[in-house]
């Protein structure tokens, strides 16, 4: 079946097809959507509530003409009376179509998905991964940068350790041939060693000449719930705010990304410059979610 | 853009013109409904929830035969990330072609709108406005009554100070001529002077006079929540009670309305004397909204 | 109205219709649904949170091509502000074609269809009714037994007294002829005496025999919530726990039933075993929710 569990199971060439395939979605919304997906169910599974991601699953399945059944904090239903998320993915699997989920624990999209006798796509769990994000933050750059073509610096900021976008981005940039990757956040929430290579560059600081010579910046929020000691968030929270002098400072054509909710680690004063691609980066999830929704159900 | 923000935006010829879109509206209802909105998506966005409000306007995108994506509680979850509501609305704004919002503060209506790019429906802003409510307001008065070709006496009644919709809903009506507003409150929630003309009536008590003289009372209910002093809220909370036997001495043709929830400011049975219109007020919810987002959607 | 409230209301003939008109819903499923309540709304009003039946409503009319309005924690909003369900549903029923409700309280549902304006179907009101759940339990029964036509032995275990899925699907059984059934229980919480007929047979504990020769064994949760005491529900909840070795001493073509959700009165390990029909039998309340909807309406 086709899953969506992780960043790592797509190849180049998978990659190269969901871009292809988005890039049709993206006309297919332009044209005011299609009905291809008619008759078909989307069962949105939100263990933890997620505006965003949520509402992007629903709309790309809206505008390809199919329907949705949805809850959006399923802890307080079904699990508040103690079901494992083993019986209630079997249940809506077999109401739906294919389901997009969103749970607390790492590992737990892939017990879903190792139960539903339908398509699961892993909308968030836990601290562990989020691949349609990745594929939406690749197809962001996809859309701006000659990726795989030419040279490619792309520098990832902030909250490094627990940020599981950071984790998945990175390894699907991997896959082509050029990128260069530069990590920058404080030591105490830097990338974890084991998605890092060789030829990263590692800082500790944003620089002026990491910011001046990135094509793409790729920045996080601290997330203040993933956290264990409430002392290490304090200190590193207003490590890194992106304020318009230093965006000016960015390359006219660089492109900086955040995977939103933002705090205040972008002011708002930034959204007006052209390096500020973060809501449509936020707005690519409809065409990428139609691709693998389109991509699961084989149409 | 056709946002719809306060009661104040509309002109009389604004006010004509929905009026007569309303009613055609609801005769496309009768007929079971359109498809003039296939293919269009509604955001509902509440921040506050509210059953009522928030099922009304989705009945009315069903209804056109468009779509809904729909968050009734914000504030469980983007918001408690931090999110503004700026951003918040931005990408909602990307997903659907018109959001229906309703916000926790005065004034955050007007803010989506600045940051929306697809068209806002102001579906309650705290203490501030509630249009759609005031223009279906409108419309259950004008079914049954000749505004604007004859006199017509409207008394408000109960908590005018707290009650947005009485203060919208004051300003709609003095656009149209021959029409007379008496204000009937304890004098702690009486109407603010802001609201007031020259011509209007103040009453602290509910008299015979106003009740058998008024084509329209528009009854509300004491807003708990907005109160900041819980003893002044107790000492007026049963000013005004409708029973039966009062209703019963209205002009028979008199059209007694509420915009509900209420609690126990009309009795029970009173509700099916013929001047019991507040049932049916609700539901005008559908006709008006359906003509909001056709005008939105410039349908 | 076509309401659905209690399992009392239907005669043999109306089960025996509804298991026809539930089997051609089966069909029309496997077909990918239908278009037979395009334009129409049916509104979930779910006073307490249920995911399965929720979702279920809402999946059934989708497939019949109709649309939902849906709120899944009512009290959290109209109720909040105090309001009544009778004004609550006579509004919701204004919007929608059909209601499906669930309560906290017996006999709400009730009280809601005598106020709706359109049908209403009871989907669990507190401890007292579940009707929609007694005809999938049955159209489980219909579909593996020969009920009616050849003896068939049901044995209920577990709570007994608060399972209202087991006082309602007792009712309905003893419409065929041929049917025995067994109880299943600590004393303290067995079948209650008003639910009892002299044939039926009361055990305490589940032994070999009853284990062996049911044709269907119906098992249920201990619900926490509907226990007074907490200490009679410590020294039950582990009374019954189904292995798969005891599964395994049961006929062959015998089925093994329960309401969901479970918590641990059957073992994972059971789930593949032939008897297992439990997820099963939750998917039926597809189709005889689409039964239901479409009786409702009159389709």
């Amino acid at each position: 079946m086709n899953h969506v569990l992780t960043a790592d199971q797509f190849n180049k060439s998978d990659l190269d097809r969901i871009m292809q395939r988005s890039a049709e979605m993206e006309h297919i919304l332009q044209q005011g959507g299609s009905k291809m997906c008619d008759g078909k169910i989307l069962g949105a599974l939100f263990y933890e509530p997620s505006t965003r991601t949520r509402l992007s699953f629903e709309t790309a399945m809206l505008r390809l003409g199919g329907n949705v059944i949805s809850e959006s904090d399923v802890t307080f239903s079904s699990q508040s009376k103690g079901e494992v998320i083993e019986d209630t993915i079997r249940i809506v699997g077999g109401y739906a179509d294919v389901i997009a989920i969103r749970t607390k624990n790492k590992g737990e999209a892939k017990v879903a998905a190792h139960y539903s006798p339908v398509p699961v796509l892993n909308g968030g769990d836990g601290s562990g991964e989020h691949p349609t994000q990745s594929l939406l933050d690749l197809y962001t750059i996809v859309k701006h940068h000659k990726i795989g073509q030419e040279p490619l610096k792309v520098a990832f900021v902030g909250d490094l350790k627990y940020g599981r976008t950071v984790h998945s981005l990175a390894k699907v940039l991997r896959q082509f041939e050029g990128v260069s990757l530069q990590f920058v956040a404080p030591e105490t929430i830097q990338m974890p060693a084991e998605y890092l290579s060789p030829a990263d560059s590692i800082h500790y600081e944003l620089s002026d000449e990491v910011l001046t010579n990135a094509d793409v910046i790729y920045d996080t929020r601290m997330q203040k719930e993933r956290f264990e000691d409430i002392e290490q968030y304090n200190q590193v929270k207003n490590a890194f705010i992106f304020t318009p002098e230093m965006v000016s400072t960015m390359k006219p054509d660089a492109t900086l990304m955040h995977p939103l909710p933002r705090v205040n680690e972008i002011m708002q004063r930034v959204d007006h410059l052209p390096q500020a691609r973060y809501f449509e980066q936020a707005l690519n999830g409809v065409p990428v979610r139609m691709a693998l929704i389109a991509e699961a159900l084989e149409i």
